[in-house]
């Protein structure tokens, strides 16, 4: 099982001594933290199965070819994630997403497949990026994704059940907000905007990098890359769209006008986009959107329509979803912790391996940022760790280790102290373990008749340590230590770990 | 979030197109199966910290020097793990075990953990080894190990913990066995082997190599590899150990004869090893062993103390275990399944790093083998997928939508379909799903005052197919479906689901 490195363990002090590192960019996760992060991926997964989704998990490697070879805005093939080549000289590389091993699984076995296919993930991905300070090159995304389907229903209830898990993963309504738009509608006002003929595809992008900086730069900026360009704070110039002054503020207008109630937006996306060819369609599909959200049990409360939504240009075809969280500052007004999910119709994607396009929408929430940013938001309480028994005298570790047991069949986590240590060492161990109790029985424990156990409420005991100024008359009082008949061991651990001291 | 591929989207039927196929050695998992996986990793975690052991998540990728170059049994170095030169010209490693993280992460982070320490982790580990039928690249396991501790009785909380979370698991007490034995009864044996002077470290491994045979060959294989050598069925000979008569049958008395109650088993040792001192210190180790598992409470029904346990030589230290999945057979014999998990006392492992011995002992579980093997060994009944909402009328989406959203605020998997097929496909789409039942409202069920839904039960209707020979009468009677009001919709379904028809 264990598979041991078979050089002979080196004597003390001799040979090559490895540096114990953790390799740049990637974290060591434990305890409290880790448990808040695994809960929230169960809780996330529940609702995705709840809703019909279905399990999948697919190999951390994948073929290079499989993957694709070229990652966003570069050029250079493989840059961004990890490869290496197999054996038999295949490349292989460390998935950075769960939806291009999704595409391949479903191109691989489309013939067995419930057709439309909704499946959801959750595991780790990998970017071989440069780390920094919150960025990090491995971590978890939990996913949803209906493949098969061109219905904007699909879409609508990717929207709602991201709402419904992230709100199970512990966000509270009105905490996020669930931004959505639509790949079309850009397309639609590009088309009815005024472009110098011959340069289409480059102001194009232009404009669509413009508007994407919306949320960094505000309208000032976009403004200026709309027109004749932007020098920001470094020096560095940007080339503006050079669009005329109407096809400008129609962009603007676009930009930041269009949110609100679903009719009101949909009346002004009309008047922006409508009666081009990609306007239209767009329209029609938040139209359809809107109506199954907007069924009385579905609606979420905190989804919005935002024409600034703009993700991955190249990838999306239609829906898509961003999610951020929001918490109240300390002048009242909102402050966004940053996005914490997204997604949204790409019906290219498979389209790579059998040559037709398969429709498919989907959702990921990334469960490691999300965690951090609640965290971040709210704080957290340090969880408890176990009752600690301590082991006094070195003949008796069953009777430790009885007790230990039952605790645990009574449902309280609970470990006996397995080191060499003496009295002091062994509480010291209980503080950094966190422990709420210890059960301490030494020989005066244990000669009573009937044999008692001390029950020392560790907490209790160091919030009144800092109160009570002098040390001698606490010490006296031991106000947080409980003398129990041995047979009562479970009952009164249960008493003081509920919060009664009587 | 997402990200994507940036290459354009290919215009279907142009450019390249890769196969979509996983890479060799690779599992896809999905649907029941890999829920049943990750109920076994949920049900093992939860006892691990009932224990007391604390979650901790290491990066997939370490520093091949920190993972340790070699490979057991192996003189090539990198053979057996996947790595790759980091762009800073370092080599990284992905982890074939957690353990060898978990001494990077105890030597990075010494001083500050409680001491011993008492960690559990769960994940994916990788082999770079060829695959063969039920041999995979990468699978999950789910270890516990105590690090810090040189008493027996972390040994005896391993195997103890173990078993409880084996049976956690779904592996019922007496469906197996929990094998111990010390490593050090084997240097005891070898001090008491006549051995030819100058050859001890040879000769030595010989006799230990032969000993793990064991399993595989019987008493005859080893005995012949204890005296002159074996020839194989493919004709290859493997030299023997050239022991003595008097020694070689004191080897196969070890290897057979101990095993059964603990004092009888530690009296037969005592006769064999006793006197040596590595025999002695082993006796002494697995005398405390069986004081703490004795207690009242701790005694695993499975555990068994058997000489002829042998893992990893070079490894291993102290006390060594092992857990093997039985059933019983067609002919009423126990039949072995396989490892499902060991582990065992390394003190050698953290010192790589530090230089100094850091005790440690510790327990695997192959998840993926394990439920494999229960699959295998006791048959899987099919899950049921979600209730399947038909959505016969095209603009009535947030109807099906609502229907399916009160389902599961009651607690019911329900699902939406969502593709563009008629009445006949929606039908095999839920068959497709596993649906237990096909919730149904088209123009006449919804014109109906009060409105009603039809609810098919697929899993009766198909059952009940199979009897009736008449297909028409079948249909008359429609047994396997009911009509109930609209309202009823919740309660109708669930009282169905538990399989009251009325």
């Amino acid at each position: 099982m264990r598979m041991p490195p078979s050089d002979a363990p080196p004597t003390p002090g001799q040979g090559f001594r490895p540096k114990a590192r953790r390799p740049r960019g990637l974290e060591d996760r434990r305890g409290p933290a880790l448990a808040r992060e695994r809960a929230a991926i169960e809780a996330i997964s529940k609702v995705y199965e709840k809703w019909g989704f279905e399990a999948l998990e697919t190999p951390a490697l994948e073929y290079a070819d499989a993957l694709g070879k070229f990652l966003p805005d570069q050029d250079r093939p493989n840059e961004g994630v990890f490869a290496f080549a197999d054996d038999d000289e295949q490349w292989l590389s460390l998935r950075y997403d769960l939806t291009a091993p999704l595409a391949r699984f479903v191109a691989e076995n489309y013939d067995a497949l419930p057709k439309p296919y909704r499946r959801w993930a959750a595991g780790p991905v990998w970017r071989n990026e440069k780390p920094g300070p919150g960025r990090y090159r491995q971590f978890w995304q939990c996913d949803a994704d209906t493949v098969g389907s061109a219905s904007p229903a699909a879409d609508a209830e990717m929207i709602a059940m991201a709402c419904e898990a992230l709100e199970a993963a512990g966000v509270a309504p009105g905490r996020y907000r669930m931004r959505f738009s639509h790949r079309k509608l850009l397309d639609g006002l590009l088309a009815a905007v005024e472009i110098e003929p011959g340069r289409e595809a480059e102001i194009r992008m232009r404009v669509l990098r413009a508007i994407d900086k919306y949320d960094r730069l505000g309208i000032d900026g976009v403004g200026a890359l709309l027109r004749q360009g932007r020098r920001d704070e470094s020096g560095d110039f940007t080339a503006g769209a050079g669009l005329t002054e109407v096809s400008a503020k129609l962009v603007e207008k676009f930009v930041t006008g269009v949110s609100g109630e679903p009719t009101e937006v949909l009346r002004t996306l009309t008047n922006l986009v409508g009666g081009t060819q990609q306007g239209d369609a767009a329209l029609n599909d938040i139209e359809n959107i809107f109506e199954v959200l907007g069924s009385r049990v579905l609606i979420p409360h905190s989804c919005h329509i935002e024409t600034s939504v703009v993700r991955g240009l190249e990838y999306y075809t239609g829906a898509v979803f961003e999610a951020e969280l929001i918490a109240k500052g300390s002048d009242g007004k909102h402050v966004s912790f940053g996005s914490i999910g997204g997604g949204g119709r790409y019906d290219d994607l498979v389209a790579r391996f059998r040559g037709e396009r398969v429709p498919a929408t989907g959702f990921s929430i990334g469960v490691s940022r999300l965690v951090a940013a609640l965290e971040a938001a709210e704080g957290v309480e340090a969880a408890n760790g176990p009752v600690v028994i301590l082991s006094l005298e070195a003949d008796r570790m069953a009777d430790y280790f009885a007790m230990a047991a039952e605790l645990r069949n009574a449902g309280v986590r609970a470990e006996v102290y397995l080191g060499a240590g003496k009295f002091g060492p062994q509480l010291k161990y209980a503080d950094k373990r966190n422990a709420p109790l210890a059960i301490i029985q030494g020989s005066n424990e244990r000669e009573k008749s009937p044999p008692v156990v001390m029950i020392k409420d560790l907490k209790l005991g160091a919030e009144m340590s800092k109160s009570i100024a002098d040390n001698e008359e606490w010490r006296k009082g031991r106000p947080a230590q409980i003398e129990a008949p041995r047979s009562d061991l479970v009952a009164t651990v249960k008493r003081m770990l509920a919060g009664k001291t009587k």
